[in-house]
């Protein structure tokens, strides 16, 4: 029987290859879950003349289980602020909007953020603190109220009206992102679905990312909050895009209630978890694929360390090595980055490593072996490259990223603009 | 009174700004130093056919104090594992090479290393373990070791010659710096000078740099290596390029007693401690201009939090971040980028925070003020640009670092050819 205490090893069971589920995932929207509708609307919130929505409402028809992780940043924004303190309980709705991250607006935008939270309680007919608050975007810029509440209340009552969307809201939360992040599956009868943003600023504890993802399970608040955090451990906090960490990353899980009761003891509990895991592993990909300027989806996989935790740590810091990333994106196969970024993360065994770029064995037992470098070469230049690193130890971790080009640095010289 | 107790606090005081001293800094060899001698030789270690030096022998007329701090990644390389395990002590010489970093290339590194040390033992007539070795350049090659015996050998024979060398060491040691970068100065009668390089993968922690700083006083080697560790806390461990930490960073002192005996109770120590913290300052800044692909030095001083060290480690934090580094290279001054890095790195106060970007205002006590963004945009596109971020407390702390540039990753995207 499943306990809350296993839900690590559990989330990594269910992240093990398990070729007929990656391949039952589907790109669906979040609202495509039972119990759950969206609303959208166009703020123009980062400037006056935007044509497609910006903020949207993601309400569950009845109250619904809420979860969420939110950035460790000291600096983190008003409505993470608002969010963590609202989590986990049965709640109703959470507000979202890119174009501006309300963060470093001081009390205004204290102020301003439950001003957002009030107008979708007012239009849903429930307290402000049933209604969460994300925000992504610029950062120390006032929010244009006078152009955000009135989209607030027009995505809060198309969220109401329950009618499909004519956008995925997946695409009005996106910032840099060249395109949407969505993935859905349903497994033993549970459905979960989830979207994503992500591109800069994407670091291990979380990034300039905005998640959400629902189920139309029951599940007790407290056992989502748990598994969310479980799941997110071995997912979001996996990725690096910049190594930067946002004042505005947030997580959010819902559960509507529409389906099945799950709780940690039942069976159908196990597949609650693999579908939360496939799901959010997913958009942790997609947001690696697409960072920045990338064009290369980076996946490390570490047997190795002390344990779990170790290797995944370890599998991180091969994924944010600036100078990997670099020699990623020129397709060197310059394997000895690799073991930079593994004695910067404090790997130990070193004498005992292993590495293979794609096919391509390049180290056994800590001696470089010959290679074919424009084999290993074509591997890096693939949409993903993975890394395989093998050190002493019976731990287990993947990272995701992706390589660091010139566009990475156009993008952020003049993101304002 | 001085003791070694408060090293800290005499090493932040002889940073204290003071102009006269600044000026007296000149760009002189660190053999010019009384009690050295430099021979160099052409090995092309990277490659053959080099028409230029790249191999080092910086050597002591006599026996005297070496002090070294060694980059604590866990691959180090074995000139770092060598070098680590004989100071401080009184030594003989340290040889140098750039082109190849001796790293991640298992035993056979560790014998070419030691053949190294040999080979200048037996031009000298010391013993191996008299020797030091610096190796910097691409990791997972095996050393050379037909080209670069023989240029050892030849080097170590011109160092022990005393003549002076046609070639500044400093340009011997450069990788993909586009300068060399020396610095001397004599403070009370004591001189001090040293040479650097850096270029990539600098970071808190050290850095892929080397540094030498050599003195004619005559220092006990414990207290020179106290010295070197106070000094580097705050001059070349409050550096960042690309985030990254090498395999191979090394900074190194030596004392040749040619001149005054001091100790820390003497009245000139505070002369000693003066020049070695002034040389290594400007060290550091050279290496963060000459970040890889950096058109702008970045200059972060942080007034605030419990002590000087929480000040470093938030200034820190500005200087490694991603998404600022890219906003200076784009003259855009988005402040809330350096918000988004003190959250990361833990800031507290923020709702008190002021920044000032060049001469002007962006932010007090933590609302962002209305600005000039012409003049802000035209300090970030000077060669030296300066922060200043006030935070409560009574700590302080500078960092330095360097705008990110499309160069940084042309030039990372194919270093080994």
């Amino acid at each position: 029987m499943a306990t809350l205490a296993d839900l690590d090893q559990q989330v990594a069971h269910a992240l093990q290859p398990v070729p007929s589920l990656d391949d039952a995932l589907q790109a669906v929207p979040v609202h495509s879950v039972p119990g759950m509708t969206a609303g959208l609307a166009i703020g123009s919130v980062k400037k006056p003349g935007r044509t497609t929505p910006d903020v949207v409402v993601l309400a569950a028809e009845r109250p619904a289980a809420f979860a969420a992780v939110i950035t460790s940043s000291t600096a983190a924004a008003a409505p993470c602020l608002w969010t963590r303190d609202r989590v986990p309980a049965m709640r109703r709705a959470v507000v979202v909007n890119s174009g501006n991250a309300n963060a470093a607006t001081g009390p205004q935008g204290v102020a301003d953020n439950a001003a957002m939270a009030t107008t979708v309680a007012g239009v849903l007919g429930c307290a402000a603190d049933d209604i969460l608050v994300c925000s992504t975007g610029v950062i120390g810029v006032p929010m244009p109220m006078d152009r955000v509440i009135p989209a607030v209340e027009k995505a809060a009552a198309a969220a109401l009206s329950g009618e499909t969307p004519e956008w995925d809201p997946a695409q009005a939360i996106c910032t840099t992102d060249t395109r949407k992040k969505v993935a859905g599956i349903t497994v033993g009868g549970i459905t979960v679905a989830g979207m994503a943003k992500g591109a800069g600023m994407i670091h291990p504890n979380m990034a300039t990312m905005l998640a959400f993802v629902a189920t139309d399970a029951a599940v007790e608040p407290q056992h989502l909050q748990a598994l969310l955090e479980a799941v997110n451990a071995q997912t979001f906090n996996q990725i690096s895009i910049d190594g930067d960490m946002s004042t505005n990353d947030t997580a959010i899980a819902i559960a509507t209630g529409a389906g099945l009761t799950v709780g940690p003891t039942d069976a159908s509990w196990s597949d609650l978890v693999t579908g939360f895991s496939l799901v959010c592993r997913q958009l942790a990909r997609e947001i690696a694929r697409d960072g920045e300027g990338a064009h290369t989806l980076l996946t490390v996989t570490l047997d190795g360390g002390a344990d779990d935790a170790e290797a995944r740590r370890w599998a991180r810091g091969v994924v944010s090595s600036s100078l990997f990333k670099a020699a990623v994106h020129g397709k060197d196969p310059n394997w000895g980055r690799i073991v930079g970024a593994l004695g910067a993360a404090g790997a130990v065994g070193l004498d005992q490593l292993d590495i293979d770029v794609g096919p391509v064995a390049v180290m056994r037992q800590g001696a470089p072996l010959p290679f074919d470098e424009p084999t290993a070469s074509a591997a890096m230049g693939m949409p993903e490259l993975r890394i395989h690193i093998g050190l002493p130890g019976s731990g287990r971790g993947v990272a995701w990223g992706c390589d660091l080009s010139a566009e990475y640095v156009s993008i952020n010289a003049d993101y304002r603009s």
